[in-house]
């Protein structure tokens, strides 16, 4: 845990805690921030606190978690302790984001730390935590506050993405995989985060512009036409808060992204990377959508966890988001598979079933869910990214006239 | 930070994590625990916890702190951040000991890891912590559930305690030591501690039962009449809180402990131990009463900061407990000076300057603080606990009817 015992670059790392602070939150003079992470990423979450009070933070609180204090629960606890949660520290994080601290979590983790726990004691537990969260979670969501997920290297999740290495050298690995990802391995950081929040707000404002009636994407095998929502706006990059603070929610992030038509997505389409879901591995999905909803699913592994999670609600057969990520991006070029969303749906193009993003519709907050629906926004209690981007894949905008302008053109904006 | 790395027997650890829940907590089925540690002290905070849920434990809850994020915070943080604490963090704590959770408290750090920093930011943040703590600590001091005190070996501390050994060695020393302490380096940790429990009873209700008036402690350099508040009562060992629950509120412990009468001390007494407070060695006390009040002081070493210390108020220069500790203790024995009071006081007969503890005046609790300063009880903003027993310190009762009865003879029991 000290900085001496780790195996990669720390001026790195110190870089890492800047971008976090200064481009990520945006942390405010006399803001308070709490931050939630794995104990094992203390060499970034001490980094971070140090800028966060050099930027002139008020006070930053961090709540530690630990792998193996969560395993022994799901290992010794008793059957009734799986539908409660800690609703007083839940409650005290609610009521420190109503008064205006900002939010980081850091990314630690090995994704399949509870693959081998009873699932029904995991599903329980991470119900109730929802129910519990749900106060703070709002706060988030609903974008009241600042907030930013950031990564850190931990040695488990770094095994499970390089399994041939050992642990020092896949940590390496993936603390070098991050730092790129994170425009963090070069000298101007926050500069190289000015220019990419101003390419994807250019990529952003020309979609916006182009207002397209739907996407086709094409690649091998998928021939795909997902129709975009009524009104629908494109996101991406760095975004202001209900308290005025522009801040980026997530680094890495590569995609623009908007909400699809929920009964018009037609065709068929290949995923062109491997989906890691509640520690199985879904792979070779192939799906034909009609009037928006899937009515043919396969996959060649994992395709039993697939077809029941597209089985969850109506909702779960439908898409609720589109977004587009060239295949040139620091992530996909690295060519490795993190098994986590905040990473592997910044290296493709991706599509996920279920829960639509409400604020890209209509051009106003805080629709009703009727109106939601009217625009052809999506719900469902799932929402599953999967990336069907390749290097083969063109895109076109088709407008409400029917004429086709080149989009995406072999992987890559046109 | 994994066991595989810990340069002392993990066995002991094991032992010492059972006896916490089940001696020091004696956690109920079903009883939620709050567990505040350092992250240094996971490899026990992960034994406890899955000893906790063992025993049937609700929620198991671990808030893990860092030195170096509190270090972080003095090193940078604006001046008025100071002045506030994470009061939203603390109502929780309340919250769940108003519902009944038992708190666990692990010491691990340095004592003296702040003691490079602004000492008037220390004090401040202090101060600002101790009010918003208040709530959740008055469900502590008023014994309205059931709670613990217990150490880890964490590194920093164990290189001030044996600064002449490696990092590794000292380590491995000091978790000797707190092993030993609490009698966890032996088969049957619970027997030990159900035979010492009841050894402390036993010299509690036998020092009840003489109802003595005063107590008088002569060894070189000593001889010092501690007059007894009215209607005291003897306290040590295994106690009941509110909640029902007998627990051991301290691991180690080796005192039997009363509140004297503030107006009735008289005589010299010399230090036996240095004294740590707040970042300062305090050596060579040498200390003269009058009526109950300090009327001369000196010390070899910090004599200023010792001074400083019984100007705090008027209650400062008077006596708010007296404990009694056998010279033959594992504490004593062991020979180290941990800079720690929960254990450099139970290294030695001691007494405490400042606040006394009300629950040992009138047999009944509740007192008002006049009806407490009635019966002889000291109040103050201070407690300062320091040694003065000696190897060759003879103790005697002293009845209202003037007779001496021994109660030590050579540092011991008598």
């Amino acid at each position: 845990m000290t900085d001496t015992a780790l195996p990669f670059d720390t001026a790195s790392l110190d870089r890492l805690a800047q971008v976090v602070v200064r481009t990520g939150l945006n942390l405010q003079p006399g803001q308070d921030l709490v931050v939630t992470a794995s104990a094992e990423a203390l060499p970034l979450v001490r980094r971070v606190t140090a800028e966060a009070y050099k930027a002139g933070a008020g006070l930053v609180t961090a709540l530690l978690s630990d792998e193996e204090i969560t395993r022994a629960r799901y290992r010794h606890g008793h059957d009734d302790t799986f539908d409660r949660a800690p609703s007083w520290l839940y409650e005290g994080m609610a009521k420190a984001y109503g008064n205006n601290a900002a939010r980081l979590a850091i990314v630690a983790d090995n994704p399949m730390a509870l693959s081998d726990m009873d699932a029904g004691k995991v599903a329980r537990a991470s119900k109730a935590n929802s129910v519990a969260y749900k106060p703070a979670l709002e706060k988030i969501s609903g974008f009241d506050i600042n907030w930013n997920i950031s990564a850190y290297p931990g040695r488990a999740w770094a095994q499970l993405v390089f399994p041939d290495l050992d642990a020092d050298a896949a940590q390496a690995r993936l603390a070098e995989a991050i730092f790129a990802a994170s425009r963090v391995d070069r000298d101007d950081p926050a500069g190289a985060w000015v220019a990419h929040n101003a390419e994807l707000a250019a990529r952003r404002d020309w979609l916006n512009g182009q207002a397209f009636h739907a996407l086709h994407f094409r690649s091998s095998g998928t021939d795909l036409t997902v129709g975009l929502g009524d009104r629908h706006i494109w996101m991406g990059g760095a975004s202001e808060a209900k308290n005025g603070v522009v801040c980026n929610p997530n680094i890495p992030t590569e995609e623009v992204f908007t909400t699809p038509h929920k009964d018009r997505v037609d065709g068929t389409v290949r995923a062109s990377k491997p989906l890691a879901h509640q520690g199985t591995l879904i792979e070779g999905i192939e799906v034909r959508f009609e009037a928006g909803r899937i009515v043919e699913a396969k996959a060649t592994r994992g395709e039993e966890v697939f077809l029941k999670l597209i089985d969850t609600d109506e909702g779960a057969r439908r898409l609720g988001e589109v977004a587009l990520v060239p295949y040139a991006s620091p992530i996909s070029e690295s060519g490795v598979l993190f098994y986590n969303t905040l990473f592997d749906e910044n290296a493709a193009s991706h599509i996920a079933l279920g829960q639509c993003y409400k604020d890209c519709l209509g051009g106003t907050k805080g629709l009703s869910d009727d109106e939601v629906a009217a625009l052809g926004g999506n719900s469902s209690l799932i929402h599953v990214d999967w990336m069907i981007g390749a290097p083969d894949t063109d895109i076109d905008g088709i407008t409400v006239a029917g004429e086709r302008v080149p989009v995406f053109r072999g992987g890559n904006w046109a």
